[in-house]
């Protein structure tokens, strides 16, 4: 049980803008301080703006940064928004033939693996970006931000 | 965010020896009725064999059923025992360096995460195979077992 990639990414260019601002965050050190393609960091940061969490400030000088303060903006949320695919099991996928499986209609196991989803998220919405980031001096070193 | 294809079948398999019992449920009768490769199946029930879920009787009569009553087999069991990458997200993984995250050292993600993910098991320990198999009448005809 993995979250996704997407989700990885999404995480650590929060981390990072959170970190920068005031100033803004660019997609060519995002990438080069986590090794991950400029594609990859412009496609989620791209995802991330249209979700109202980072603000895409286009041009020569351009770059991004939050939308809103880190303690606005909790775990829950953003991992609820990135994993598009909460499936957990393929039975949750519903109508699709092709993955249903042939118990479902009198199987348990969803709404069990449903509570247990609904438990995860539940700690998540109990924290915050803002929480993420106490350590703020030593993350910005390993990030090599000057201030 | 999904279990992975091999604790969904395992789950599937489980249900059905415990449906089938006290005769032994078949790799040819489960591969039918979920749809799933012989090949799949037989790696499952070995593993679930080894990890001591399964007994597994060979020959030409031979099939496997349960070594434990179902409400003695918890399904936080199970999966703890057949998701064998519960690492959520790649700082998970430790010291692998390919996958080692930059600000690993200073990020308070993983803790978070690790809390998320010990609230999803705790559900799963809640409930045992048995609570799975309240409308057995229901699961038995969509496995086309005769009784």
């Amino acid at each position: 049980m993995q979250l996704t990639t997407f989700s990885d990414y999404s995480l650590r260019i929060l981390i990072h803008a959170s970190l920068k601002a005031p100033e803004l965050s660019t997609v060519g050190e995002v990438s080069h301080q986590f090794g991950i393609s400029r594609n990859h960091v412009m496609r989620v940061v791209q995802f991330l703006g249209q979700q109202g969490f980072l603000q895409n400030l286009r041009g020569k000088s351009g770059g991004f940064t939050l939308s809103r303060s880190p303690k606005e903006i909790s775990l829950g949320e953003v991992v609820r928004s990135t994993e598009q695919n909460l499936t957990i099991v393929p039975c949750f996928a519903g109508e699709d033939t092709k993955e249903r499986c042939q118990i479902e209609p009198s199987c348990r196991l969803r709404g069990i693996l449903q509570e247990a989803l609904s438990a995860f998220l539940l700690v998540l919405d109990g924290y915050t970006l803002k929480d993420l980031l106490q350590e703020s001096r030593g993350l910005r070193q390993l990030l090599g931000m000057s201030h």
